[in-house]
Parts: C-alpha cells; sequence; structure tokens
C-alpha cells in the first residue's frame, strides 16, 4: 500500500479509498461548521455551467490555459472515440465550461439580487483545472474546493477573511501544522490598469501554505463580482463588495496525511484539533 | 417565490438556495447511514473520466445522445468563445467523458481487485445527461446521485437489492410518498442477444417511482461490470457479480417539495422518517 492506500489516481483523476474520503468529509464539514456558527447558509451550484456565465468572470481571458469546457456528441455521426478520444467535429456544441473556483457559484447565485450588507455563504464544488502536470493529491485535474463568500459592504467582507484568517491559524496550530501565510497575486486582477494599481496598494490574496502547497487562501475582489453579477446591497443600492475564503479539500488530505502518517490517524487528529477550537 | 425559493434554474443547471440544499443533504446522509450501517465503506469518486475508461462500459454505444464529453482549449489560438460557445476546433483534445450514473466510480475503483464475495461500498457524485429537454428539478443536465453498490457473489448482490428495497419502501411509507415499482429496461443490457435474452428470463431493473417521476432504482449487472473491469472475488477468483441501488437526489427533493409544500417542511419530515425506521 501507497500512501495513499487502495485510492486510485490516474491522470490527476482520484477515486479515494474509505480513509481518505472519511478524512476529507470531516475537514469539509469541520469547515462548514466554522462557517454555519456565524450565520453562513450553505446553497449548492453545480460542477458545469454555461460558457456564457463563466465569460462574465474572464475566466477566458485569465485562464484558457486551465480552461476545460465540454458538449454533447454528434450522435448522427458518432462513430465512438478513437485511441481514447473523440475527435473535436464529432461533438454537436461546445457551450459548456467546468469551473476553476467553487465561488462563481455564489455570484451567479445572487445575480441580479439585492443582498443584505452582510450576507455569508458557504458551498462546496468540484473544480477542474487542465494543469500541465498532475502530483498526487496535491495537484489534481478534478478535486474539491469548499468556500465561504462574503458578500455586502466592504468592512464585512474584510472582517470574514480576517475572521477566517484566525480560524485557520488556530486549526493548523492545533494540527502542529507548519504553515506559511503569504501574498500571491490574484490572476483575476493580473491585467488592466485600474485593477493592477488597486494591487498595488493592497494584497488581494494571501495563502495558507504547508510544505510549499497552498491548502487555502483568503481573497478580496472589491466590487469585480458585484458587478459583473450586478448584485447591489440593501443599503444604498451600491454595488456589492464580495471576499472568499477558499480550502482545498483534498490539499489538505495530502498534508495531513503527509503529517501523521495516515488518513485513520490524520483524521483522529482532525477530530480533536475542530473540537479543541474555541466556538464563534 | 416559486416552488424552488430563490434557487436558480437555468438550462437544466441548478444552484440550490439554503433550504433545498439543506433538504438535499439531509436525504444523502439518510441514504448514506443506511448503506454504512450494514457495513457499507464510503469512497469519492471524481466527476470527470478519461473517455478510455468509460467507454469500458459502452456509455458511448448505448448512451451517445446523453454522454457529454471535455477537454482543453487550444490557448495558441483562442480567441475566446463567441456567443456563448466555443469552436468545436478551439479544443485542443476531447479525451474526457462526464459520467452518466455514480457506480461507474465504483467499478473502476476496484479495477483488477480481487474482493470479498460479500463486498459493500457506497458514494455520492455528480452525474451528467444532455437530455432533450429540462424540466426543474426533476430532469436535470447536471444532478448529484447517491449509490450503494455491491460486489461479490451474485447472492450478495441480489440479497443487497431486496434489503434496500425494504427500506425505500418503508421509508416512502413514514414520508406518505404513494409510489409504484416498476420493472423496466436497463440500457446496459438493451443490444446483444445474450444480454437481451438474460433480461427476458430475469428483470434487471426495477425504479420506484414517485409521481411518474424513478427517484430511486434497484439494479441487476450479473457480471458485466466484473468483466469489463476484471474484478474478481476471493472466493474462487472468478468474475464478480455487481448490483446497485441509487437515488436521484435532486428528484427526491422535487417530489418532496411538492408533497409537503416546501423544503423547509419537507426537511422536517425527512428528519422524522428517518429517525423512525429500524437501524438495520
Amino acid at each position: 500500500m501507497n500512501a495513499l492506500g487502495d485510492s486510485r489516481l490516474e491522470g490527476g483523476l482520484a477515486i479515494l479509498d474509505p480513509d481518505h474520503t472519511a478524512l476529507l468529509k470531516a475537514l469539509d464539514e469541520t469547515f462548514t461548521r466554522w462557517a454555519l456558527d456565524v450565520g453562513a447558509r450553505e446553497i449548492c451550484p453545480p460542477p458545469l455551467y454555461a460558457v456564457a456565465d463563466l465569460k462574465k468572470f474572464d475566466v477566458y481571458v485569465n485562464f484558457p490555459h486551465l480552461s476545460l469546457v465540454a458538449g454533447p456528441l454528434q450522435v448522427t455521426r458518432n462513430l465512438g472515440p478513437d485511441d481514447g478520444r473523440f475527435r473535436p467535429d464529432q461533438l454537436a456544441s461546445v457551450n459548456l465550461g467546468l469551473p476553476t473556483a467553487t465561488c462563481f457559484g455564489a455570484y451567479l447565485f445572487f445575480e441580479g439580487r439585492q443582498v443584505s450588507t452582510a450576507t455569508l455563504v458557504t458551498l462546496v464544488n468540484r473544480c477542474f483545472r487542465g494543469e500541465d502536470h498532475f502530483d498526487g493529491l496535491r495537484r489534481l485535474l478534478s478535486f474539491q474546493m469548499r468556500e465561504i463568500v462574503a458578500l455586502g459592504s466592504y468592512v464585512h467582507t474584510q472582517y470574514i477573511l480576517t475572521y477566517f484568517s484566525g480560524k485557520i491559524e488556530k486549526f493548523c496550530h492545533a494540527l502542529s501544522l507548519k504553515f506559511v501565510k503569504e501574498a500571491a497575486t490574484d490572476p483575476f486582477f493580473e491585467r488592466g490598469g485600474a485593477r493592477a494599481l488597486l494591487q498595488g496598494m493592497q494584497a488581494v490574496k494571501h495563502e495558507f501554505q504547508v510544505d510549499d502547497l497552498a491548502i487555502a487562501s483568503v481573497n478580496t475582489h472589491r466590487n469585480f463580482f458585484g458587478e459583473r453579477c450586478r448584485i447591489t446591497t440593501d443599503s444604498d443600492g451600491g454595488l456589492a463588495f464580495t471576499s472568499c475564503v477558499a480550502f482545498g479539500l483534498e490539499r489538505w488530505v495530502s498534508v495531513l496525511t503527509n503529517r501523521y502518517g495516515s488518513a485513520e490517524r490524520a483524521l483522529e487528529e482532525v477530530r480533536r484539533a475542530a473540537s479543541q477550537l474555541p466556538p464563534a
């Protein structure tokens, strides 16, 4: 048995064995509980969107190299795949996109709506990134990302990041996980003069890294998503600000399994650490 | 507010609001608990496979009209989507397939392995079907299917179907859901003389239908999947038999919300009914 036990891992796609599944679920329940404890409601997004919806977030400008797209087959001329792949001309249409991040579902959920200035939701999704190489559970083609998304006033979005940064730090300490918190570049803000200037004034993304791997991040989007999805606040009708806290679940599984030698042992430690953290 | 509350539903893709999300999660936890209570272990599959893996199950022979396929973009010539879709020749490769059912992950998990004669796993996945029309939560492009999959001896696979059929019937009674149990055709066995003959001798699929909608099914595959994935049993090294019990989670949400007028009320009823059922 390797470090992944009986999990099947091929081409960046993992089928997790029972011990790794239990660990992933316990982590997800822990992060979800943190969010619910401070009043978040959970919503449930699909792992597939209309290309036109994802385009609103500039994903095909900023992440064309990571983006996977999908569509139905042309049945009339379908002759099956050849050597493990279909020819592009066997597709009837390519109008669907697989998301690179979970939080898109939150902005689309609130699209065209007015929200309170202190809105908080949590959601988990399957995400997809066509990386140029894959590496165990550290870098997968398809993985799970839990997010906690704040919408409303700028102060609220910043408070949420501060609060959950504190939770992540305490949880890492309780798990004896050595981490560094690093400012990172957010590809959403890499292009365009105004946004680049904004980033120069204030880091918009911080990553929590363990073993050189980002296992969580906190992200400020100003009103980028509020604008793209026409989300307004009920205070003055202005565009909502947003921020998000993201947890790469398989990455947590990976670093904890390394830290504790097995997923089973890591699960015990997660349960112990989660119960030690003070409630909100 | 419509019957789906604030859920966003477009093009067969749903973002469930908090009440519908809570109901779906409670249902999934109930079915999972039933499986764990009789010794199942949970595994976690990806919502995307190599086309070559799905081809093993004849999906591109039996379900080409329902199948969605995916791949990365050709970045060098990427000019973004036009009118909500990419041209097929903008794809670099089409080597990935989105699954139409959850249980494929179980057979791939055990591919090439030997299992005990009474193996039981449970798993949930996002599934995808390119239907010719969509209808609320009754018929979605992307939905969640919980499955309980038995592998091993033929007797074991049949016992599991009988056992969970009983659980489903009791649960429906406790929820005051009127259902019919109908023999149905299984597309895996529609083609080919031997399989058609087999189906003539014995119904291989039964559906539990509420409001003319199949919300659960029990399925016998003989050793079709055992053969395709070279899964053998530890008794005599012969090919494993398999069977599965499938729950369409959004469909349960749909019929229960209709039955009780709101997802919130339906959630209370699910909790009550689940606690009334005798343990295994």
